[in-house]
């Protein structure tokens, strides 16, 4: 049990939860953007990030700090609050990342920590590695074993009060990275940061990013506080949040900035291809891309930071107010429309559907069904899960809409694509309120009928009749042979309506 | 040829325009947005929506002006501009609102355009009738006798430089619709508002207001500015201007600010219900929800309206960027995922793919594959019948990667879900620069299919061989017997990896 970390709300893996970091004597709500802060080159001041962009938390790399005489005196002196002025959380890594680029660094797990403690930081970092993706089996075990080794490192350094980051590695086996999970919730260590993913991230790999991650995740407690390393962009906020991830961090809002780029949540434009500003920050308000493009090399730099800044906190609200809401999922969705990897990165995460069952809430807003894809979803793995269960006796119909003339039943049960069957009963219960588009998809009329299928398995002796409303081949082959069809009025007995108005050319 | 409206680029049916409006002395970049002013009560005042949201058009109502003895006197005394401190176009509606909403007015078309013309209207417009949708054939062709009537009437009224608009009437009747269309477009009436689909909007019936504001398109010259009447909703601005709509209006933004109701591009959020606000413009920036929610009554309407100002103008914005990258298909795929009855009408949008295809740019940014309903879109339609055109002789090998081993072929073409097949001197051309997802949909496979079955047709005498990773079985039933199939390395014979990969449950 980790008492330093309290779950609010959730919606489908994703959580509100609530960060204790004692050191700072602050409480940090998740999820939660870490702007990161270069001690040598500060766009945006901390003070800034606090007061008009409301960052609790953010993250600098202690190992720049150590290597530069003068910082390091003056975070000895003074400390890293004083020193880069800010009252709220501060993280600081710990030199992997040089380590992972240079292929050395010249400090150890202990020393770092050591001297994280020493400069006042409230959650530090260990010497971890950060293996690659696509490396051999035999690389990514090998250097799972050394990033192991300095967790017990770091549970031997007493660092008071101080949080100790747990990073999670394994590259690109989702079973190393479970079991990398495992092991880092087994410590005494506080934050679990995935780590190396960044590379995935810069590939437009989401597909197997996603893949990592829920391998973490099921290697980690349900109360592990996890940070995705190195997410900064606001496109992908919504599915990591989704997956469980807790702590985000961006390097991005002042890195593109730099380099003319302009963050949105649909992907990233570069300032010279604006004739329009997609947005009404502060910024953009007060501004035209002309004034944008005609501003000095650092007030551009600026600007263009704040703008991505005010664009990640928003995604960050958006996001907190549908795990609220609870209709995260959706806006998963819509995200999922950015670009043809983060749809990758969606089916991905309908592939762990059962993993992210298990802890969405049983009941949430409304379930709108907005693609072939939500067909997929957790709530209609967990209502054909229901149907298994469900019992129904005697001559049942089930039906999209009216009843068939002059038939007598002993019960007449709904039929919604995608859920399937279900008793009027539950007819005002989660999900079976949802919204669903009238030109139904195939794959939500194919999940419908694999919900008939998994009822009719669970009542062998239930002679069962399907109204329906003119379903494609392709569902109808998966209702099962002993269920009677009977369409409904308005609709050619083959079912050719239903194909007409499908999804397919 | 209408010589005050002029388009300057497009997308889809959807196009950046500039209209001019003689008599304000001002040329409005279209789309644009009008927000509505009620001279009665005003939230936001124009000068300010002009300086600090960039209106470059209002619409007020010229009907309720002339009823009220003050406003008359004053709009006639010192004119529209002065009298609501606007420099930019105004546009007045006639009062056929009030005609629907009540079953009779006090003037006629002749008298009311008269008084526009004195007050200082830019834009009039005539007494029509809105014929609410679902209403039987003979009242919708009797209604849109009475609307025809009106045309011709404003088109005697000696209305000197300021515009009149031509209201397309028509119901629930796509046909009427066009044929309303090919009248209003035959007189001498300048700027064309699709009338009467505030109904379908506020029901949720995005796929008949697609399919009424089709019918009215294919009435209207390409070069008629179009007004979708009603529409101020930024949800669905961009499937709106998707359709080639130029002119929209929003009440919304004051009339949901009344009312507590904020705006966002995914839908209206109650403020009670609001924890975070997902929104960075300048209110929000500057404002909790629990700042707004403690606002005094005209004050929080005011705040609210100033969101829903920002938020509309910035998704403008957006639909603009986006006509301009060539990628406004793109963005009406995203706000599709926002409810399932904008599902419904990007569903509905496809349907008119060979309409859409006609104005769509043949080259443009990058086609980005986002759902199964990708696979319908106009350029993958556009492919099909280019593939009906070419020719391809001797022996052909059409391939989605490598080459089976050990077979030498005339000609290797490459063969892209969900356009098909296509020479590689095509590869660099648009679309078929396409990024697609890895997880290939069932949809984008059985497209490709029938861009082979029509290639096939096309070349009658060629033989064929299809070297695919695996299609599910739906899409080889459309690749034809003729066809050789050549699974490529690692895909099981049967096409199983596909459709373990397919969006299906």
């Amino acid at each position: 049990m980790r008492d330093h970390f309290e779950i609010r709300d959730g919606d489908v893996a994703g959580r509100i939860g609530e960060l204790d970091v004692p050191r700072a004597g602050v409480t940090v709500e998740t999820p939660a953007l870490m702007p990161v802060v270069n001690p040598n080159i500060i766009t945006v001041s901390p003070a800034r990030l606090e007061s008009e962009f409301g960052a609790q938390i953010l993250i600098t790399n202690s190992y720049i700090i150590h290597k530069n005489d003068d910082l390091r005196e003056e975070a000895l002196d003074v400390g890293l609050h004083e020193m880069l002025g800010f009252d709220g959380a501060i993280v600081t890594d710990s030199g992997s990342f040089q380590l992972a680029e240079y292929g050395e660094i010249s400090v150890t797990t202990r020393e770092i920590l050591q001297f994280q403690h020493d400069v006042g930081t409230d959650i530090g970092t260990p010497v971890d590695i950060p293996t690659p993706p696509d490396v051999s089996r035999e690389q990514a075990e090998r250097e799972l074993a050394v990033t192991e080794e300095a967790l017990r490192d770091a549970e031997d350094v007493d660092t008071g009060e101080m949080l100790v980051n747990a990073p999670v590695q394994g590259s690109t086996y989702p079973d190393l990275r479970e079991e990398a999970g495992r092991a880092a919730y087994a410590t005494e260590l506080d934050v679990f940061p995935v780590g190396a993913v960044v590379p995935l991230m810069n590939a437009y790999r989401y597909d197997d990013m996603v893949d990592a991650v829920a391998g973490a995740k099921r290697g980690l407690g349900r109360d592990a506080p996890v940070h995705l390393f190195g997410a900064g962009h606001p496109m992908m906020f919504a599915l990591a949040a989704a997956m469980g991830c807790d702590l985000f961090d961006s390097a991005a809002y002042a890195l593109y900035a730099r380099d003319g780029r302009y963050l949105t949540v649909r992907g990233t434009e570069h300032l010279e291809d604006l004739e329009y500003l997609p947005c009404s920050c502060p910024i953009c308000a007060e501004h035209s891309p002309e004034d944008l493009r005609a501003a000095a090399g650092e007030e551009q730099e600026r600007l263009l930071a704040e703008h991505n800044l005010h664009v990640s906190f928003e995604e960050l609200r958006r996001v907190k107010q549908a795990i609220r809401t609870g209709n995260l999922i959706e806006l998963v969705e819509e995200r999922a429309r950015s670009h043809p990897a983060m749809l990758d990165g969606y089916r991905a995460l309908l592939d762990h559907a059962d993993q992210l069952e298990r802890e969405d809430p049983v009941s949430k807003g409304s379930f709108f069904a907005l693609s072939a894809e939500s067909a997929r979803r957790p709530e209609v793995r967990r209502h054909h899960g229901r149907l298994d269960r469900l019992e129904a006796s005697g001559e049942v119909l089930l039906t999209q809409g009216g009843t068939p003339k002059g038939d007598r039943f002993d019960a007449a049960w709904r039929v919604v694509p995608p859920f399937g069957p279900f008793p009027r009963a539950l007819s005002e219960t989660y999900p079976l309120t949802a919204q669903v588009p009238d030109r139904t998809d195939r794959a939500a009329y194919e999940a419908a009928a694999e919900g008939v299928a998994r009822l009719a398995e669970a009542n062998p002796d239930t002679v069962f009749v399907l109204a329906h409303d003119g379903w494609p081949e392709t569902a109808l082959a998966r209702v099962p042979d002993g269920v009677e069809l009977e369409p409904l009025d308005g609709v050619s007995p083959d079912g050719t309506s239903a194909d007409d108005a499908d999804e397919t050319p």
